[in-house]
């Protein structure tokens, strides 16, 4: 699916061009040297290259203030060859994140992280959504896993994952912004082992982005049910001595059970560098009207 | 509680006016001629003048234009004098209601419609809040009814208050706007009733505001459940052939089986009123940095 929608991206943009416009434009603004968002900056960067965007990386050092950080935003929003900006989270302690995501423009907020595009996710109108959640709401779409009048559980909260999807799952797929009725229950930290199990296990489509390997386990889960996970998680393999990345769904148990399984990783990953691509063109046509 | 509040709300008023600052002022603007809106907005008028708060009512023949009705709020929203501007919905279909709602000032948007403060609430960031989930909000805590790991269902998805209401619900309580870690599920019109009953038949803490008679009947809910009815439906009385109002639930039947239980009318809708007054004075104290 990941693939299908790259596809179509490049093929849009292939398009676009053909049409007289410039290739879409992503820059990354990089604080510090953390590896992970190093990686993670890189996949982005090359699945945007494969598709036709023509991506920068402004790295900055880790010292940069957050005046600093806001004046390079408003340098790079005012920006006509620029199409979508992207901040890679997590910022040093001393920049306050909703202070820099706000600051970016809504229209060029590929990441869908400025409170206008958080409002208008919640108010069902059109805008930039976490390429995350998309990720997940194409897969079950492309897929064709039916949520209109089904259960959902979605384990985490967190504005990025959990909230997001969450919201569409359960809000009218009449809306302008269409959502997939579904009856969803939202899970937690806090929420009783016994109760999420509870949950779960009368659940039709099950989101899992809680960051607890194992959370999931086959017992848990209905026969035939959708289970997406979203965890990344690096555990130590007992067998081999070495660390591998395993997700929040005890994959090998479940896959016995539930109807749809996603891998981790080769899942939601993917999917979500996918949608970014698709947000970065989106923001370079103005598709949606601010 | 309403009582206790609109107190709280009067005493701080004479507090801040002994202090040197003026009485908070509410302006309200009302389209058209609906006796509904003309009653809400009475009532609203009514119980800020008892706790100090000096309002206005600004009411414009239903013909007005979009335009000239959001040139009405820019002056509004630069007039010192006016910390809360309240817009009584419905407005005639030719003006565009989130169109008006997002040009209120935030921080004079006493209604809490805004997008900013939309945002603000699903981002767990200080907000004023919609006076509805609110009031519901204040109920909750007042009555000592615990929801930290509990369960709540939340029967409507409206944007101004099954979606609060659920947001603050199910939110992390050490967040800068404290949630309650309650498990939420939100149900709505598509969810089959056969679901809605296993949902609630397990909950600790039922909100319905569905806009149905009788949704909620005493072998749908848990005993010693609270039960919180946000419906206001207008049906004809069998045995007298008047018209009454009545909630969501079948409150005779609920009241035997539930711990805790509002009625309708006198319910949430009173204690949705104070919180319009709390709100006027976070709104002229400027409780909250925009």
């Amino acid at each position: 699916l990941a693939k299908d929608i790259k596809n179509e991206v490049k093929s849009d943009i292939s398009k676009w061009v053909e049409k007289g416009n410039r290739n879409p434009n992503l820059t990354v603004v990089l604080v510090g040297e953390d590896p992970a968002s190093a990686t993670y900056v890189k996949n982005k960067i090359s699945a945007c290259k494969k598709v036709g965007i023509q991506s920068d990386t402004i790295t900055k050092d880790p010292s940069i203030t957050q005046d600093e950080l806001l004046n390079l935003l408003d340098k790079l929003n005012k920006d006509n060859a620029v199409d979508g900006v992207l901040v890679q989270l997590p910022l040093p302690d001393h920049i306050d994140e909703r202070t820099i995501c706000n600051a970016v423009a809504p229209e060029k907020d590929v990441d869908g992280f400025h409170i206008s595009n958080v409002g208008r996710l919640c108010l069902d109108q059109p805008c930039l959504l976490p390429a995350t959640p998309a990720g997940i709401w194409e897969m079950l779409k492309r897929t064709g896993i039916e949520t209109f009048a089904k259960t959902a559980v979605v384990c985490g909260r967190s504005k990025n994952v959990g909230m997001p999807i969450a919201m569409l799952l359960h809000t009218d797929h009449r809306h302008e912004r269409a959502g997939g009725d579904a009856t969803v229950t939202q899970t937690h930290r806090y929420t009783p082992k016994e109760q999420l199990k509870m949950f779960t296990k009368s659940a039709d489509i099950v989101v899992v982005a809680a960051g607890i390997p194992n959370l999931i386990t086959a017992d848990m889960v209905k026969e035939g049910a959708c289970i997406i996970d979203v965890g990344i998680n690096r555990v130590k393999d007992e067998a081999t001595g070495k660390f591998k990345l395993v997700g929040d769904v005890d994959f090998d148990g479940v896959k016995q059970v539930a109807g749809h399984i996603t891998p981790v990783p080769g899942g939601v990953g993917p999917m979500t560098v996918a949608m970014l691509c698709k947000n970065t063109l989106m923001a370079a046509q103005k598709k949606i009207a601010y």
